[in-house]
């Protein structure tokens, strides 16, 4: 008789969005009416670039000739997108990665749950609270999060990284030393930031202690102000202690196009086994590669008419996460993130819940957001609202939420 | 400090097929006038169906304006391709098998890799032997393999079934016991077939013992005999033991276009927990859904005019399967598939080894095609050519064949 992953059955509830969309159906439902406006999931409105769209066309057409076709992808990501990143990326911040350390994929959710297959089951992971739940679910699926707490509502094998006002989001060195350690900056939810010098705390922790530091920048692109890393490589030391996981989605509105990747320095050794060549058999050996047409999108992103564009689009964006974090304080709310982030991180008013402010929010100003609580016990009395919609919603929104 | 999972570590050598491209390498740098044939990997060579381009150019205008952009798509496949595959697939085939019964995804590598994600580590598998190599070498990464011998080229935790010119290479039901069982029909690498009475065999002896079939579909598409099923689900009591995996890679020439998908009927439960539950609990955790476009490709697959022109490309590559089949049995080869799949299995000729015919073929006729022992130790003393080449090179790559 076959027995099932027990561990899948250990999970509490659904996955967070699903949640919220059942709740959202619901009420629709009940007020065919009602006028939504969606800050709640960090899906992109605008549409694709035309520079990538260009770049589509010319690839789906090369994909109907013979003498272009294009079989299996190699299973890294062809070398053209690899060449374009390590360049155009890395080569620009003036880190030192190569392109045959860059494995290419279809998008930083898929290799933020998969990363963790390379590591034993015996190692302790820490995360920041709160933070996106596919790091702690898919360590919990792999048997690595111990036994859950409903009172604590925290894992016993998850080193928590306390996120919240005193310290600015930003997470202090552990007492118990973690094997693996995700960070996330600019942080998704709370849309705070760190410093390289803040940074360089954690990459000369990683290598004291033997550490590995999976490191999500999905959000780079947003960083406005100046002294915040693009990357972990910016830091020194950063080649033998991190992991760093890009995505396609944010900086380019990639959420339905499918594409990211993870780079691994070739220094980067545990227990003398090169975690690059780790990374290489699981890709070899369970992944296929990313679509033709979809790679030569993602190269189109890095041409100058390319870049000029998404960087109008993330403009576009950034304008509605000012409308949103000066609405909010206007409004007397306690409010941060939103300068280096997509995402506003607000105090829920009195001692309302996330989930009371979810419904409030829902009920009296038909705005859609993420209850903080959502992203770990440490996000409980906190909210989300994302700069992804359309720049009138934001502003109608705010209008509704400055009228409560 | 971080632990590796040591169970990659116990992975002999390269993936199959990138030491094939390493010796071929090494070949052409020593032989650059030669005019290598490549009739070893199992891609596609005809370029997209003109059904196929058209559906994609219009999915790329959509994602370029803001009325018909589309974000993240639907964790399990958006329902126009769920709703197609349903009826157009299984409907037709008379299976009951229900649109959220359908998983879509990147690709059947991808699926038989995770597939086994769901399943404790504590089940022990069995494999066809010879065998396409990720189902064992995905159970090893896991931990449920035991232990290599070099000796037997056998994973100590494997129930091996042996699959050769005794049994028609159709496996025998086990004397021991497994949990999950695999198979894959049209066969890779020997291109058998089985009858629906035969499979209906394997159905039974799952359902009484409890355990799951795994059903690697991918080249029911290439089946030309009456009697031979296109699914599991032709069999009665398939709902409750098997899981389906299928891909468009060879159906419709996907191979670089990435689109697959897995059934789960929520009839199959073990332990009290429905399997279908735990698979989508994995694709919403670590899998962000198949790009739009790449989605729309698969339809158009399904419109009458898609139809007419994938099954072109079928025929033009059977008659390939044909040349070789038949070439080889006239040049004095023992040789078996072909008539339902794209896969012809020889017998190497006297007591030549699987890696010699290879290097003998390669120095003598410029012909790549792929050693039976790289799928395993029942492959020894085998070799598979593919039907995917060119016509042309196809029937050029006999005729050096025949004239050795």
């Amino acid at each position: 008789m076959v027995k099932v992953n027990e561990n899948f059955l250990k999970l509490p509830g659904n996955y967070l969005f699903s949640e919220i969309a059942k709740k959202v159906k619901i009420f629709q439902e009940k007020h065919r009416e009602s006028n939504l406006i969606r800050l709640g999931i960090g899906d992109v409105t605008l549409p694709i670039a035309p520079a990538v769209i260009e770049a589509m066309h010319k690839a789906v057409d090369e994909m109907g000739q013979k003498e272009s076709f294009h079989g299996y992808a190699p299973d890294l990501g062809y070398e053209f997108l690899r060449n374009t990143i390590a360049k155009k990326v890395y080569g620009a911040l003036g880190c030192e990665i190569f392109a045959d350390e860059i494995f290419v994929s279809d998008g930083a959710k898929s290799d933020s749950g998969n990363i963790q297959e390379i590591f034993g089951v015996d190692n302790r992971i820490a995360v920041c609270d709160p933070v996106y739940p596919v790091y702690v679910d898919t360590n919990v699926m792999a048997g690595r999060a111990g036994e859950y707490s409903k009172e604590t509502e925290q894992w016993s094998n998850v080193i928590y990284l306390p996120c919240s006002a005193e310290n600015h989001f930003v997470p202090e060195l552990p007492k118990e030393t973690p094997d693996l350690i995700y960070l996330c900056f600019p942080n998704n939810p709370t849309g705070s930031a760190v410093t390289k010098d803040q940074l360089q705390v954690w990459v000369d922790y990683a290598n004291k202690m033997g550490s590995v530091i999976i490191y999500d920048a999905a959000y780079e692109a947003y960083i406005t102000e100046e002294n915040v890393p693009h990357s972990i490589y910016e830091c020194e030391g950063a080649r033998t202690c991190a992991i760093e996981l890009r995505s396609f989605s944010k900086n380019a509105g990639f959420t339905g196009v499918r594409l990211g990747y993870t780079v691994i320095p070739k220094d980067l050794v545990r227990g003398g086994v090169a975690l690059h060549s780790l990374w290489a058999r699981r890709h070899g050996t369970k992944y296929n590669g990313a679509p033709y047409i979809i790679q030569r999108a993602g190269e189109a992103v890095y041409t100058d008419e390319g870049q000029a564009q998404v960087k109008e689009q993330i403009a576009y964006y950034m304008r509605n996460a000012k409308v949103i974090l000066e609405g909010l304080k206007s409004a007397g709310f306690s409010a941060t993130g939103g300068v280096n982030a997509p995402y506003i991180w607000l105090k829920t008013p009195g001692s309302m819940t996330s989930w009371e402010f979810f419904d409030y929010l829902l009920e009296k100003a038909n705005v859609v957001g993420t209850p903080g609580s959502g992203f770990g016990p440490g996000g409980e009395g906190y909210f989300r609202l994302t700069a992804f919609g359309t720049y009138e919603n934001t502003v109608e929104a705010i209008e509704r939420i400055k009228r409560l």
